[in-house]
């Protein structure tokens, strides 16, 4: 085990991903994350856990008698959600996993309301939020905030974690736990996860959800990917890197139908066009052919699933809304339970949840 | 009972009001509510049920043990205030609905923190929402949305009801409830309110209020209706038509002071400029003969009463503000509590609230 | 004790502050405060009862079963934070000692989201959303605002306290009580405040907490006052004044270093040119020696303490954060244990803590 209050700030932001890893983890050596940062440092095994524990809260939630047990798990803790980047999904999704648990949370969702218009550094007032809270869920467009609070917080006279819930173009780990939750809960009984095929279709450039799960897939048996963009938007070369390094199946094509034949799982994503470098870049693409209808949906498998990490545009015809595969829905969902189980482990209630009487 | 799973859109949504009624109660068969949508979903048997909830669950949150029995009974559950036309007061007002029973509360209360700039649908944005709540609260600028949504879940893999908030121009039905629970609570010990006199004063063309409370109040019997507004705010003529269909005793008035000695209870409403034509079209109207001072006070019955849905201008002289027949604050929380037995309702808790041992 | 129910506001308000103090207390005359207004309604004999208090809430907090005890406290009341200037970071500690006692919470953050815009005064607005609640926390630019609320709500049929969170330039007293608390916890194993010397730094015309702060240290037994600022930002006369009325030993200086070598506690504040009168007229002070840096620390002695109200910009450079002697982030928790301690009172609950089994 490894400790921030052992590392300098330099020292540490230089690591790879993967020799971060063993920093972030809690001091009691349970294995759980105490900040989460990015999606690299959850492991199958880790993976595994997590998705045991959400199955144990869903489950427990069922009656109101466990659900009143879980909200005095956490009862006693407080969270804070620093939202300087307006997301209601996600802020929603963690709001509600605290919620589960019994965690009471307060928020700043927008930069007007806070005190940074004094001419106070992001890092003083996350630092002065943090002093009232025993937990902070930020999303911020800034690029590596999340993680020089996690040090800075770690380093300070009182240490509490902290959940990246997005920041800027890199990195949104529960958005890729609630996707490897969402696969393997669907596969669960019908033989596993190992094994499958997952495409990837629309704009694997610039969406930071299939660089997470692309990686985390790796983690399992023999899941082949397939990468289905347009030329412009394809799967990027570091990411293909990982795949080859690592000896995974995958195939780069331009053709949705012939991969939704083959597919498990069907992962859709919108057109990032937020991130245009000149306006209006998306759209002069040609789409069209990146999209899920109802030609698709006949050439899916009956036990395939199509996943979205939502807001969808048209890349999923309302059509195929009310397929029992037709998963994101579910997923949305799914991001609600894992969150909480993220959340238990985070502060060391893993076996409590899993053992107790409910 | 009928369900909203057997009727397509299209068809349920050209429904006459009083058919979709059926459609909108809970499967369990106990008469009330599951989604909340328009004010005519209430008869007077259920809105005296619901009055003896709400008189209910006020008395037995007077005392410390009693708050926290109440706080336990929804404990389990969430519910999602979906704010997108701004309003502190009605929300504030479900808000503590909600909390006096400890549900626990997630909103959105505009357009710039929702995932809506993605191009996100708003059925879409709502659907996602519900995903991680058991109830939603929802006020919205679109007419008819909230009915659309509550199709939408009912016929969802994951159904919660929909409570309307204020949709557009045309329903307020809680605002209805805690008109009536306003007047029935104000009479309950003078004799009831059936044989009462109920003057409405000010806007009557563009108040949504005035129209749902009109429409109740000939569930009761023999309640006489004065309206008293500017030629060019006069009650519309479908409020009119319904009374006459029904044989209610009405009038038609310019006066205010003469009515004001005939009335019960007199329900000043504000000039809903809001909805001018033309920028400036309420201005031009003579509205100083619709307004409840000190002269109105006097001629005002000693056990009369003055409501008002708030807010106001200056439709009622603050020097009224602290007789005891003014009602409008007293107004404003008796929304709270028939909002908190609309909701216990809901959620099937009427008997356990009624009998329990507070 | 006086009551507001027995003076007119015109006569109350045109009262000495001194002379308003009883009238704010709690009917139960056990000497906490009902209404908080202002910091001059704190002696010492009172602000050592909520520094006990705080300690006493802190204490019982360190463990799980500690804190469940806490949420039970008040969790049968609901508190209002109305707060139309904007301030995440009184906000977020209002809402913390709120949730610590276990009440839960409604806010209004902005003009945009409040029915105001419909014509409404404030004070009906506040009034409405008192209908809701059994305490209003307000914020806002409006001098004298919170005072009026308080009147108006004491002479309603329902009233209930404010808690006074900033108003307009003048009083901020939660501020001031968490400055007190800071200090007479820093120096409560070390012998205590009494014969203390505190140093004020920056601009102390206009910062509100520079004159809260020494009134009420006026209180505690011969405590030395320095004030060091640039000439244009010099304490005021009226602060002065009290002084010597009081016949406290005070210091106008403009050397920061020579004042520190002297110093107990060094409290700076941040240039407020919010105040302005004409844009730009702060940057044209120089206000370079008015900072604390490597070199003040190392002239600072070993129990000195470093306090600052926050945000700040440069009157502290960051690589002071560490040393043990800052206290300005303990300082912002400390807010959050004297607001709840505050809360607990206003309601009643002294006793009920400090003689808890916890």
């Amino acid at each position: 085990m490894a400790k921030l209050t052992e590392i300098g700030w330099d020292e540490y932001s230089a690591l790879p991903l993967e020799s971060k890893k063993p920093y972030l983890m809690r001091l009691e050596g349970d294995g759980m994350p105490y900040h989460t940062l990015f999606a690299q440092q959850f492991d199958r095994a880790l993976l595994e856990r997590l998705c045991a524990l959400a199955n144990r809260i869903r489950f427990i939630n069922k009656s109101k008698e466990g659900a009143l047990y879980l909200k005095n798990v956490l009862a006693h803790k407080r969270a804070m959600l620093y939202f300087s980047q307006p997301s209601s999904r996600t802020f929603l999704s963690h709001l509600a996993a605290c919620q589960l648990l019994g965690i009471t949370t307060g928020s700043v969702r927008d930069a007007a309301t806070s005190s940074e218009f004094k001419g106070e550094s992001r890092e003083d007032s996350i630092r002065t939020f943090s002093s009232y809270f025993d937990l902070i869920i930020m999303r911020s467009p800034e690029q590596g905030l999340a993680e020089k609070m996690a040090w800075e917080l770690s380093n300070s006279d009182r240490p509490i974690p902290i959940l990246n819930a997005g920041s800027g173009k890199d990195q949104h780990p529960t958005q890729a736990l609630l996707d490897i939750y969402t696969l393997v809960r669907s596969f669960e009984e019908k033989g596993g996860l190992d094994g499958r095929t997952v495409v990837f279709c629309g704009d694997l450039l610039r969406g930071r959800t299939v660089r997470s799960l692309s990686y985390l897939l790796t983690d399992f048996d023999d899941v082949r990917q397939i990468f289905v963009a347009p030329e412009e938007l394809r799967v990027p070369d570091d990411v293909i890197a990982i795949l080859k390094a690592k000896g995974i199946r995958y195939e780069i094509r331009d053709d949705l139908r012939s991969a939704v034949r083959e597919a498990d799982a069907v992962y859709m994503t919108r057109i990032q066009d937020e991130w245009d470098a000149s306006a209006g870049e998306s759209a002069k693409i040609d789409t069209s052919r990146f999209k899920f209808g109802a030609e698709e949906l006949k050439l899916l498998g009956k036990d395939g699933i199509i996943m979205h990490p939502l807001p969808r545009r048209d890349e999923i015809a309302t059509c195929c809304d009310r397929d029992p595969r037709a998963m994101y829905w579910r997923q949305m969902r799914n991001g609600m339970w894992i969150r909480s189980a993220l959340i238990a482990g985070t502060f060391g209630y893993e076996r409590a949840i899993m053992d107790c009487g409910y």
